[in-house]
């Protein structure tokens, strides 16, 4: 089995197409990885899945670990067997989570203080009364469960064993996520716990080697040049098999931008490079642009729950499918769309499903959303290929002005 | 194209194999038809219902009138156009709607006066505070929508052209559905006028004849045996394409036995049979041997959105996947199930899904229970060619004691 090994086949600018070989098959990048959080993509059979040309799947190893635990999954042949998905799947480690439960919740904020504010996205909720649900400590984390209120500890080894329990081809270590509020003496004494943290779960990975698993390193450093520049030279020289961009990204998108910036060109070039929790279409040009290979997002999914619909032709590239003025309309979302959706179902049909809350109805948003990123992607690896990902860029952002 | 024409292959005493011929493909009796209120069975692409075996959907005119209108359907090609079906479909009246807005509610019964309660299924629902939202006329039916209070009216006439713009393949009359509580005097009286109803919607049908669309005759009369002989008498003399036994069929089980005892019998041999709204594993036995060719029913459906699984392994058929007790259980629902449910997931997997309000598993739940019902259908078939259908019902109904 391949361990994430990584092949760079054309480069535009810093923008790279490449092919991410895993023990579960080849992702071409760059690529969209829809959430999985549970391990299923919301509303998806893996057949549906299937249909949506999607890659990989990343699933989250604090929600796994809480429900159903990794001892059920690794009993019914890890994730794969679990969920019945035979592509690549990457764990996130649940250093997200770190940060849902402790500062998001102290200080109101999202990964980008500006864009999202940092509401708890799990469907249940255990409330502490506003109090953070969580200890950092230097050996490890001590967290409340949000689903019962229980008690439970995270470490960098504890968090790879569980990984290796639940079998996905990529997997992220812990780390601690800071929010775009921390000042910079704590998100240097954060990112010097998450560095230790990396060291330690490199140890216990390598101590029990799994075959064809990957590990990836995190880079950390908030909104601060100087720490995201060191960040990014102290993981780099650890032999991860790849890389990933955590934390903050800072207070704006242009903030962002110049995270990747400060962090992308000091990565090995020969590596992967995810970058996490980010990818709404309009973000997906500037990080493509800047190196990243990667990307997670949920919000194809998440949008496609209130029947929101991802289209070349509308502001922002969404419609709303309840709008009555879809009413008597008796076309698919996009008329050129190869989706199972678009090739089956008229506007007037997915409104009235919507308006009934037919679950089915969720099922062909998620579905169309999917295809349509996968779409996307596919057209900006071919831009890359050619050497026009600007003008590409250019024409898919000036739709959004409409 | 053909209209709905039936033919008997085997008999087992009163238990007939047949096939019913539609434009949209012949189904194979007695079939067990999903309900599929608004078009869509809950929760399923038509993809996915095909996986399942099922051969015909039942859809209702009164749901399908309010929202989103025939016209919108009529101009997408139809119901098999708009919902992406291409078996055969029928369509319900709303006879059952009367009931269900005016006696019902009145009453506070259903069907069967001690079985189920007659709250309306719809997913809206707007309250007159108790009233009936109904009044039933010589001419027809005048009644408050249930999903924004709006007044409308249906006649037996409107109905049929309703029903025309639709283009199921088999259509049922509007009728009066009388309550297990309503008394003699006031079921003849409705009994009567569905019959001058039945009257009308021939007269309709036939004035803008839509080839390959049949229309079927439905016997009312209630828990009196007179009234359902005289019912089967006048509505078997008119030449429709073929039978639905409509109403109240009593306060319990043994009731419904009887009326299908007095009534069946007297319906002419050479057409199909529908029971309308029964079909409950115990109850499908008792009515196939009494020569029921069709049956609808919500239950498989509507168990799966609560996590109910059909299985031959277990009291009245079912479990329920949020028991505790299958948290660890890496078997499928049913070992030696084909369906897509059972050949690829865990009960631990669909418990976890449940668990997390997971909108697939809904979909994998309808899956199995369709699956399982049409399975159950090609065994009765089976037996009923093989004079064994006896044998096959004591076997199953002793499984239900366990």
């Amino acid at each position: 089995m391949k361990k994430a090994s990584f092949e760079v086949l054309a480069q535009d600018s810093n923008a790279r197409v490449g092919q991410l070989f895993t023990a579960h098959g080849t992702i071409q990048t760059p690529s969209f990885v829809p959430v999985g959080t549970l391990g299923t993509v919301k509303a998806l059979s893996s057949a549906d899945l299937l249909k949506t040309g999607i890659q990989a799947i990343i699933a989250n190893t604090y929600h796994l670990h809480l429900q159903p635990g990794e001892k059920i999954i690794e009993e019914m042949g890890g994730l794969h067997g679990f969920i019945n998905w035979k592509g690549p799947i990457i764990t996130d480690s649940g250093g997200f989570q770190v940060f849902s439960l402790g500062a998001a919740k102290e200080h109101g904020v999202g990964k980008i203080a500006s864009i999202f504010p940092g509401t708890y996205s799990g469907g249940h909720s255990y409330s502490n009364k506003g109090k953070p649900l969580i200890n950092v400590e230097e050996e490890g984390v001590e967290f409340i469960s949000h689903l019962d209120g229980s008690k439970h500890r995270f470490t960098p080894e504890r968090v790879i064993e569980i990984e290796k329990k639940l079998g996905a081809d990529i997997i992220l270590p812990l780390d601690e996520c800071t929010s775009p509020l921390h000042d910079y003496d704590y998100t240097m004494e954060a990112m010097n716990r998450t560095h230790r943290w990396a060291l330690r779960a490199l140890n216990q990975f390598h101590k029990f080697p799994s075959e064809g698993q990957a590990l990836l390193g995190i880079v950390q450093g908030g909104e601060y040049k100087d720490l995201r520049e060191q960040s990014s030279d102290f993981i780099s020289k650890q032999g991860f098999d790849g890389y990933a961009i955590g934390g903050s990204l800072g207070r704006s998108k242009d903030d962002m931008h110049r995270i990747l910036e400060w962090t992308v060109p000091l990565l090995p070039q020969d590596k992967t490079r995810h970058l996490l929790g980010i990818g709404e279409i309009e973000d997906i040009f500037e990080i493509v642009k800047r190196g990243i290979d990667l990307f997670d997002c949920v919000f194809p999914t998440k949008m496609a729950h209130t029947g929101t619909f991802l289209t070349k032709e509308a502001k922002r590239f969404r419609i709303h499918i309840i709008n009555s003025r879809f009413k008597n309309d008796s076309y698919p979302i996009e008329i050129n769309c190869n989706c199972y959706t678009c090739q089956n179902y008229s506007k007037a049909y997915l409104r009235q499903a919507f308006l009934n809350k037919e679950p089915f109805a969720i099922t062909l948003a998620v579905m169309h959303n999917l295809y349509f990123l996968e779409s996307l992607m596919h057209r900006i690896r071919d831009a890359i290929k050619k050497g026009q990902l600007s003008e590409l860029a250019k024409h898919w952002l000036s739709l959004t002005l409409i």
